[in-house]
């Protein structure tokens, strides 16, 4: 990561904090100083509390309150049982419920997909019908109003659901994935109603011209549906039907959205291998070989509902959705002739890519922090913003075509590319030129995205685009590509990409002209993937995704050079967008790598500027419970039994550690009233009694809405049965960097930090680290010296 | 895993165990008892110490001694002090290396993949072109003995050259890698003679005409390749290049095998997205969006590699090395048409493969053990035993065909298609038919491995076979399958299964006949895939392989029904063919699932049952390091220092856990001369003066090899700057399955229990796990009660 780009994040996520501070400064009332009411405290020494820990994100251009999820398995002793108790039948039912839903989320994904298809291809395809007949007619300002007036009326629509329904549904939401798959949770992102505004308004919005595309909206889609199936509803942690109850964990739903996610790639590109390999490489944080079979079946499911719909629809049944829509590169006529001399235009794009794309990167961002600030001004402001942008979209679009000379036709073109055409698609828009001409400009400009890229990345037509429309054409959607991603639609980041770049790779094959024999199609598609790789970062899934819509392997070596050389370039300078975007939203996110500073910190230090740990006896007073669980936030508390004799022999009057009970598990006892009058353990029919392990999955409740009575407060609860017995633990010496390792690698919610001493009156557990005590940027707030050695090296 | 095949895999494993006794008691001698030498028990309770941990392994059918690999960074003051001190530019050299590293591996990889195919198809060219010279003058005899002793001095030369050279060289190599990718160090397994011999070897053997296929045997020469760049040279840990000294560790070497095993996948099926997917799927343990890349870059290079070979080969000038040779699968002429129906022939295939392969597991067990009593006679029996099967192979290929009834020509062939040939390759050979007629035996039997799979999948030729002449080849087939793996030549395990499979597919296919639409040649690839799958368990990369050969995306349904009903069905029966070969050889490879009954297990109750840890002083006496050295064969101990004051405030006289120290780090400071006279702390420069990072880097060196005098015997070393400060760490309470999570997710070497009390006089550590304790066969050695919890809950 440059360091010019840490920077610039910092000093984002500083803005945003700054923008939100009532927000923040309502949460820290509770946050800030929990032990201030109570007398908690029981660590030793305790030097300043500073490590921020704010588990605030920005989404939907909203604070929402954020939560991790508990992919480690609890294992206290009623779940312990369930796993005991649970019969062959039972695990059977578990494993082939597991391939019923991936199979429902392909299924579902690919319908979907294919219905998203048909209402773009036929709404923009009638409306530009009407518009090119009053263009035939020379009535111009008629057509310009009658396009306005479509366009405006769909992003309307568009918006207004997003705006007032479901403001997580604007947005590709990719980053929301990326971060659900490691670990967070950000609320209201895989809902009933997100999925199905994000389905309209992605529709409108496609429809509307607007520059964004259908692929990123298609990941969240089938991501939305994993999570919906696998919960069996809409509603969280509430799993009714019987099959469903052992999905009912957050670890299952990971490995649902991660084939949700991969469904969605594959469904955007028609590219099964891609899309396990997209989850793979970008989306996933964990991955086993098992998800890796079950995700290529999601895929595969995917491919065979969209070759069905296609071939029904070859049949003319689908309006005006033809060859159209689903196949988008099709480049596979061309054939690929390439010397070593070639290397170096490629090389060039592949410079270019690298550049332009974490130049967009730097400005998409401050675009991004901009409307941000406007965004949060209200609803009405969202809503004239996307109307805005629409307005000018539409404008640009419908009137630069008229700056375009008229070219005449080639006559030596193959028969089955018409010239000059004016039906819904085509090669050779006639627009306003006289019969047997084309205006360039109106073939990119006045059609759907999808079309557009078709035109663009068209072979064996080397002389079809002038420069000076190219030019047009890309300065417009740089200018578009910055100003649509951030308004209040569905937004997919991969079409405005492919569009930018092919037209500066075609810009470049023009220029190479006589000196290539690569085909100017072909090198509009390797400008599209370097701007992607300069942008997005991604490599192999970008790569295979080329290679499967190509079907080509003679493109892989130079693809991959473009690739290679795109990314490297673009790492020099900022992160790949979604991490920005994931930084702008608050989203903490574990990186895969420790920084190299963090191998100098131990994780000691790091617990010691933390607010004391706050422990629970074994047997502990309900007022106690009450106290703690109302005056932190922590989710998480270490059980302690003081005083035992452990069976090691010559040792009286040591501190045992029992585990780490969920503040989840102890809302469920106080709930059920597991109260006990004296200080006792419990037996073990007298815990299966009062819970069995499927409601202690259900993790719902607020301790507010307990109501405790006075006499109560005086009992106690045995939090043995409820503990988890189980906990990570790390010792103080460890370093930060392989606590993160740790933490990232297993999927810890909470992790003990031990003391390396051995003594009575040492407290067994002297820290709990969460998700917000590894981050990079937490700890560089409290420790700025580390991002001083850190510049000083890089200096030497 | 059935249940069936475990105890099948114990009662081997036993087997092994019995029949290498006096192996193994030499080793016990060291092994059994460390500590009744010296009085190092520090531990207060111990009850027996039964738990199994003997580090042999059976490899190229000899006892070995097997190491453990350090993926866990040393985080000890000398190597905290180099990367500090590693400059920007050294970072860049670092990265920089790693990609001319990775592409030179696929460049190397590629070169050597395509002088083997030269080498065969030529040797084998020639030989079957005299062959047929004798027959077509009816010389039946002399053309056996010719036959027959090129077969046998081929053989002879691949075979003495594994016997005594490169033991390891023998077999496949593949279940040797993925133990190495999880941490398993098998001794020469990737030297500069093992690979040289693999190549030779793998020529004479695959020339022969024996039963195997040379893309295990590729995959395990560019895992060499790999490994010999990075260190520099065939010597281990003794990398001398300035520029290689970074990749000086397990890490590294780790991440370049990975990259040199897709390449070799990649060489062998020219799949290069195949290639990658099969190291991520089958033999990786731990994988890093950074590795794909960098593997897929690999495996590119190799395409690029194979492509320019082929296309100089094809204007003539590799000798007979023409079409044949790398372009294995042909069917991409074939048009794919299938309705619903045909999802039950299909859906048989996928049965009789997942049947056939767990049988073939099944039996391929017993023979290999079988073998194993005989190569363990000596070398000459080795020898022989590789001999016989050629001699049985030879004349099983040359005489069976003449059971075979001459077919007519079918003149409706395309003029492409010559009917009979009595050239170098072809579909149709003439052998002892009269003119215009064919035998389909000798098509099958009497050509490379390579050709009879491209003539068993041709398509568009339904009547090319008689049922009886595909039986016989199938019945013979499978026993070559059986008897000829476990010989003492390089052997690999694709092909035969290819074989095997694609004969039952085109059967299967012939039987359905005209109640499908679907290719005889296609129901022999679906074939092959469903034996793969049976055997090796393999999904998603197969799947791929299929994907790339084919170039057809309209077969991925169908190929992948077939796949996951193979699997499923083989599942039931025994593990993978991969997982047989890795217990049979005793290699200690940790599964990626814990077995559920570990979670009823804590590792305190684990490290009751092991000999009680023996630790160190942080300052400590010469003579003691040089007792423990001797008298033990661990490879790490903790060092503690007692009687220190922690900061923590009002507790006196605590024990301090220091870290971790291990053997090779000892004995360097041993070796360096690293001797203090009074027990103190030592100072930064001391330390630095005696060592540098790059000597502590390098592991060479037994304690035997250290002579130290009765006076150093008596002076102190200090270990705290030599020790790993940051170990991980366990509670005693965590489940054995949750530790093995731990260890498997972060790639540890050694794991160290501390108590869950805390009081003075508990032991800091109470335990240390390795790689050998948490294998589930050794645990049920010592609590076979598990096993029977287990059966019981089976039996529910």
């Amino acid at each position: 990561m440059g360091e010019s780009s840490l920077n610039l994040l910092e000093s984002a996520t500083k803005n945003i904090k700054m923008e939100e501070e009532e927000e923040v400064e309502r949460e820290e009332e509770q946050e800030i100083d929990p032990e201030s009411n109570n007398p908690l405290n029981q660590r030793l020494i305790k030097r300043s509390r500073t490590l921020s820990s704010s588990p605030l994100a920005l989404v939907g251009e909203k604070v929402s309150y954020i939560e991790s999820l508990d992919y480690e398995t609890n294992e206290n002793d009623l779940f312990k049982d369930g796993w005991r108790s649970r019969s062959r039948i039972e695990v059977l039912q578990y494993i082939f419920m597991k391939w019923v839903l991936a199979f429902l989320v392909g299924l579902l994904t690919g319908i979907i997909a294919t219905l998203i298809n048909l209402a773009v291809e036929n709404i923009a395809g009638y409306k530009f019908l009407a518009v090119l007949k009053f263009i035939n007619r020379e009535r111009y300002l008629e057509g310009f109003l009658y396009f306005m007036g479509i366009n405006f009326v769909l992003t309307f629509v568009a918006a207004i659901l997003c705006v007032c329904f479901a403001p997580t549904a604007a947005g590709p939401g990719i980053p929301e994935i990326k971060a659900y798959l490691n670990g967070v949770d950000t609320p209201n992102m895989f809902g009933a109603t997100t999925m199905i505004v994000k389905i309209i308004g992605s529709i409108g919005a496609v429809s509307a011209g607007l520059d964004l595309g259908k692929e990123g909206p298609l990941v969240h889609i089938g991501s939305c549906i994993a999570s919906l199936l696998g919960q069996g509803g809409p509603d969280n942690y509430k799993v009714k039907w019987r099959w469903l109850r052992y999905f009912n964990n957050d670890r299952d739903r990971r490995d649902l959205i991660t084939c949700g996610a991969s469904s969605g790639v594959c469904a955007a590109f028609r590219s099964p291998v891609g899309g396990v390999l997209f989850a793979l490489e970008e989306v996933a944080t964990w991955w086993r070989s098992a998800l890796l079979w079950r995700t290529f079946f999601c895929t595969a499911v995917v491919v065979v509902i969209l070759r069905a719909f296609i071939e029904i629809c070859n049949s003319g049944k689908c309006g005006l959705f033809g060859a159209g829509g689903l196949i988008m590169f099709d480049v596979s006529n061309v054939t690929v002739r390439y010397h070593v001399m070639d290397i170096l235009p490629v090389a060039v794009i592949g410079i270019i890519g690298g550049l332009l794309g974490s130049l967009y990167n730097h400005l998409l961002h401050k675009v991004l922090r901009l409307y941000n600030l406007i965004n949060q001004k209200g609803k009405m402001h969202k809503l004239l913003l996307s109307l805005a942008v629409v307005l000018f979209t539409s404008a640009c679009q419908y009137g630069l075509p008229f700056l375009a000379k008229c070219t005449p036709c080639n006559p030596s073109l193959p028969e089955s590319e018409l010239c000059p055409t004016n039906g819904r698609s085509g090669n050779f828009k006639q627009f306003n030129c006289p019969p047997g001409h084309y205006n360039d400009l109106a073939t990119l400009l006045l059609t759907t995205n999808d079309d557009a890229v078709r035109n663009i990345f068209s072979s064996n037509t080397p002389h079809e685009y002038q420069t000076s429309s190219l030019l047009i054409f890309f300065a417009l959607y740089c200018i578009l590509g910055l100003i649509t991603f951030g308004i209040a639609v569905p937004t997919g980041l991969f079409l405005p990409i492919i569009l930018m770049g092919s037209a500066y790779g075609r810009l470049v094959g023009m220029l190479m002209g006589p000196h290539t024999k690569i085909d100017q199609g072909l090198f509009a598609v390797l400008g599209a993937a370097s701007l992607m790789a300069g942008s997005m970062r991604m490599t192999v899934s970008l790569c295979v995704i080329f290679l499967e819509l190509t079907s080509n392997l003679l493109l892989l070596p130079i693809t991959m050079i473009v690739l290679l050389i795109a990314k490297t370039v673009g790492d020099c300078f900022n992160p790949s967008i979604y991490e920005i975007i994931l930084h702008l939203k608050g989203l903490p996110f574990m990186d895969a790598n420790p920084e190299s500073w963090m191998r100098n910190l131990t994780v000691g230090e790091l617990v010691d500027v933390k607010p004391a740990v706050i422990s629970l006896q074994g047997v502990e007073k309900v007022s106690k419970i009450v106290d703690v669980l109302k005056n932190t936030t922590h989710n998480g508390f270490p059980v302690m039994d003081d005083g035992v004799v452990p069976p090691v022999g010559q040792v009286n009057g040591a501190t045992e550690l029992h585990g780490l009970i969920l503040r989840a598990h102890l809302i469920q006892a106080l709930k059920k009233r597991f109260f006990l009058k004296e200080r006792r353990r419990t037996e073990e029919w007298e815990v299966r009694e009062k819970f069995t392990w499927v409601e202690l999955a259900e993790r719902e409740g607020k301790i507010e809405e307990v109501a405790i009575t006075r006499e109560e407060m005086e009992m106690f609860v045995d939090l043995h049965p409820l503990t988890n017995t189980t906990p990570f633990t790390v010792l103080e010496s460890i370093s930060v960097a392989k606590a993160m390792i740790l933490f990232r690698q297993v999927g810890l919610r909470h992790l003990l930090v031990v003391p390396k001493y051995q003594a009575s009156g040492v407290c067994p557990v002297i820290g709990i680290l969460t998700r917000q005590d590894l981050l990079a940027y937490n700890i560089l707030t409290v420790f700025p010296h580390l991002a001083k050695s850190k510049n000083r090296q890089k200096r030497n």
